[in-house]
């Protein structure tokens, strides 16, 4: 054990960890040991990698799923090369939950026979390996969900619908990650298997709830990573762990089979999205997902299939109008962002682009908002779960808890209120999207915003503090992608003038920043598009991409930019 | 006054049925007046009608429309038939709430000047008039929705967005229908205006919510309506006034300016469905809509263009797999509907098209689940608004809301475990459809259910009592339409055999059948599609109707087969 420190020792988070290591055991020979005092674990992460590992480990899906089906390598070179990673991040970051790598080896060898026998392939992610967040079921394995009380009672007797599409496009499930106590927290820590750190800075947070899936991914454990997103949920554990992360709108990608406290909640609803190492990753899998025409299985999906023609820019204008929101009123983000934003509006404008400012709705009323509609019960669920197991709140359960402890449940009355006030600032948000028609040259409303993801690169542990830069777009119902754009480098860094707190949240965040608090952290953006225009806004993305590709003098950005600068393309590997 | 016997007096109620009459006054040329003992009044409606008026009210919109737009009728032309034909249905039906007649026609002056001045139409409907169902906003128009509470205190400060469509595509809005005291409610009655009577045979109820919608299209006074329905309410009195009503899927049609108890519900939710004399217009109500791209204005709306093709049949299979709802297992249906769909079966059959039975999936369960979905407070939002008015429950009402009566509140865990429930009753109905592949020949799941509208033809007033046969449709989220089939005509009934009844509810409709009561009631059935396949279902009904047109010889059908036979295909006018 290498974190014991970060690892609770309840009965049953022993004996969930104590099989962990079982699982893990037969794959000794790739652990990787780095000391507590080190915090960013990246550069040893490559021990008893073979050169063959790797140049799979910098392959993002798309081409891994191209050099399977060219017969480069095999489904089961691709595997083991991937396992040797997820080792070493477990290792270093105590980012997995359920491991089945004999299982995946096995259906490796399955599809590279396949493949030899029929020389076809058995579906477009054939021997890609692919990692599944925690509360995601996957048949046979424990659905914990970062509850004590849920621990080997909830072995899933079946794959989520997303995992079925998964493994029928030819995809390897081999590993589950890490997700937070409660799941409504945007970093990743538990009574079960403890806290999974940022691999880049130990000292800060991978992000959360998908925060496994992050750090794995991070380390190159994993090409394609599944989370979910109610508040932020895929978007601040991809920005903080320096990934793509997509939250499409509700009902487009398939969202049945999961577990989580509040099933059956209309108010407000989250989203199974893809974290990955490019943006054309996250439209294959989309497109995956709706070739299969999961509507036809789960009644509340929509009938859209994916549109690739537009999510490779069809139809869009050569002159885009973008706007860039800066400050949300509430909380203005730390220097390195508001830096990484002014450098996207030059080179916007550089490549011909128009670029306004986008005015801010509200975000402190729609942060008020959807924590009323995350916790109509006054948070009752998480409580009785939390109790049933005899554990405890961990410090960011405690603090979104805060946010009701005490307050009665709402009555059906006053929960329609709440969905009159939630149509209300939706429509209110509609109608200024569409007005900014009247500020741009081209006339047309603006494609897109450009946005910070929190107001913070990765925070140190239990200080995330200010959701209203992703929960603002759940609660608007609008997609959102996350996209890395540099690394901050505190040895590097100029200091900067910081305003005067606007309020207390503001006054808190405002301390926080220090420049050598943040090293080696990851910077990212979020762009978001109109409702169920995912194709669009990953083409938009695409645009964004080239006209500034990630900084390759940056190191982990390497990763992201193997020729295809990361942005959504068709591959030329 | 000719009603009176069937409207309270309560003060509100008075003025606002005096303020109806006064507006009424300028046009009391074309007032109609039958004895109370005639129940059939559809021959006396003629009265005042020139033989222009005859020739317009045959057209449905679609034809309307052309004859404007070619100058063969001004726009002043058509709405004054319309009010003729209003006045009547009105005096015979008492089917109207608000009037502006004059405004209307102040309308139809202005948009025959445009076509002078410019020779071009505003829009697709130019100049055809519409109804609009009392609780949908009309600018400047109350919109008491049967509360007498609401009487005088609603005036709408803007359109609802439906009609602000309806306006830009150059239709004509020159009255307001009827509905009942809290709209739950399959017939229509309230203390505000009264009871809307069925034209075909006064003891019977026109149905509801929608009732004076169709009341009003059936007695000529309108060629095109809206309503709304959420459990039955545009399909019920579509069918029990001979007309054609479509119930799309949730958030296809624009839903927002409504009026109504239970804004913000979010576990069921209604549908705006247009009511008309043809299927064409149907498609023509639901093109104009789309095309103005609603979704870029009221937030829940699909971005899901009008697939005009598809509706006029472009990618139907040329033998289609029908499936066939005899009997939902609560209740049979009286005789001459399950007469009606064997002649369906069997015509569908000759013509080469693949017809298998329907098995039922619990509509008593369906039913006990939406019910409680209708009611989270127990019936709390109705009694109250019924008691601020002073007034009492209507006897629907009453039946409606013993359901829930003496009920507390659901908590929101109970609300969560209704809504996991209802999820899991679609995700059953879902799989039990894509099941029927294994019982047809081509291998296919069925392409629709042809089934009942209600158990029984137009009912007497106060007696509806089992909503299974429409509610069903809208828990599981599946448009249905209904269309006219033909007229029962007592003296023409041979009896038939009645199963012994199964149930309490059984036994009471099974005892409400006597070849007596129902005659001159019109017979229609309902075609159930796929979620959001609306187009398709459009062009299913087509070749069904193609299949089986309305019978000639039946009276009121006439109107529904001017030269297209009702169905929807190209004009040929």
């Amino acid at each position: 054990m290498t974190l014991n420190h970060l690892v609770p020792r309840l009965a049953v988070a022993a004996r969930k960890q104590d099989d962990r290591e079982t699982k893990l055991k037969p794959f000794r020979n790739w652990r990787v040991h780095v000391d507590h005092g080190v915090l960013n674990v990246m550069p040893f992460l490559a021990k008893g990698l073979s050169d063959r590992d790797r140049v799979i480990l910098r392959c993002d899906a798309t081409a891994l799923a191209e050099v399977v089906r060219k017969g480069v390598y095999t489904a089961v070179d691709v595997l083991t090369a991937f396992i040797k990673a997820a080792v070493a991040a477990q290792d270093t970051t105590n980012c997995l939950t359920e491991i089945c790598f004999e299982d995946a080896l096995e259906r490796a060898r399955e599809l590279d026979e396949h493949m030899e026998k029929t020389g076809n392939v058995v579906g477009p992610l054939h021997g890609v390996p692919v990692s599944i967040k925690d509360h995601i079921k996957v048949k046979g394995l424990d659905t914990s969900t970062g509850y004590t009380a849920w621990a080997y009672n909830t072995v899933a007797e079946e794959d989520a619908l997303v995992v079925k599409i998964l493994r029928d496009a030819g995809a390897i499930i081999y590993v589950k990650t890490q997700n937070p106590q409660t799941l409504l927290s945007l970093e990743t820590n538990n009574n079960v298997f403890g806290r999974t750190c940022n691999p880049f800075n130990r000292s800060l947070t991978a992000g959360g709830s998908s925060g496994g899936e992050g750090a794995l991914i991070a380390c190159g454990g994993s090409p394609l990573g599944v989370g979910t997103d109610i508040g932020g949920s895929v978007r601040v554990p991809a920005a903080h762990c320096g990934l793509y992360g997509l939250k499409g709108s509700v009902a487009r990608l398939p969202h049945s089979g999961l577990l989580g406290s509040y099933d059956g909640l209309d108010a407000i609803i989250g989203c199974v999205g893809p974290m990955a190492t490019s943006a054309r990753d996250l439209a294959l899998f989309c497109s995956v997902m709706l070739e299969a025409e999961p509507w036809l299985r789960e009644p509340p999906l929509l009938e859209m299939p994916w549109k690739e023609n537009v999510a490779r820019g069809h139809g869009l204008p050569e002159r885009l109008s973008i706007a860039i929101l800066y400050d949300d009123g509430v909380v203005r983000p730390h220097p390195p962002i508001l830096q990484a934003l002014d450098m996207y509006k030059q080179a916007l404008e550089n490549a011909g682009h128009e670029v306004i400012k986008w005015d801010p709705l509200d975000h402190q009323k729609g942060w008020d908002l959807i924590v009323k509609l995350y916790l109509l019960d006054g948070g009752a669920e998480y409580h009785e779960t939390i109790q049933a197991g005899g554990e405890w709140e961990v410090p960011q359960s405690k603090w979104i808890l805060d946010h009701a402890r005490g307050r009665r449940p709402y009555t059906p009355h006053e929960i329609l209120r709440l969905n009159v006030e939630r149509e209300a600032f939706r429509a209110n948000a509609l109608a200024h999207w569409n007005a900014t028609k009247h500020r741009t040259a081209t006339g047309r409303p603006v494609d897109a915003i450009l946005c910070p993801v929190a107001p913070t690169l990765a925070p140190p542990h239990d200080s995330t503090s200010w959701w209203g830069y992703t929960s603002h777009w759940n609660l608007l119902d609008l997609p959102a992608v996350v996209f890395p754009v540099g690394q901050y480098s505190a040895p590097m860094w100029v200091p900067a003038d910081l305003s005067p707190p606007r309020n207390a949240m503001e006054d808190f965040i405002t301390r926080q920043w220090s420049p050598n608090t943040y090293d080696h952290a990851p910077i990212s953006l979020q762009l978001v598009g109109r409702r169920l225009n995912e194709e669009r806004l990953l083409a938009i993305l695409g645009v964004i991409e080239n006209v500034m590709p990630p900084a390759d003098s940056v190191p982990f950005s390497r990763r992201f930019s193997h020729g295809t600068n990361g942005h959504y393309k068709a591959t030329d590997g």
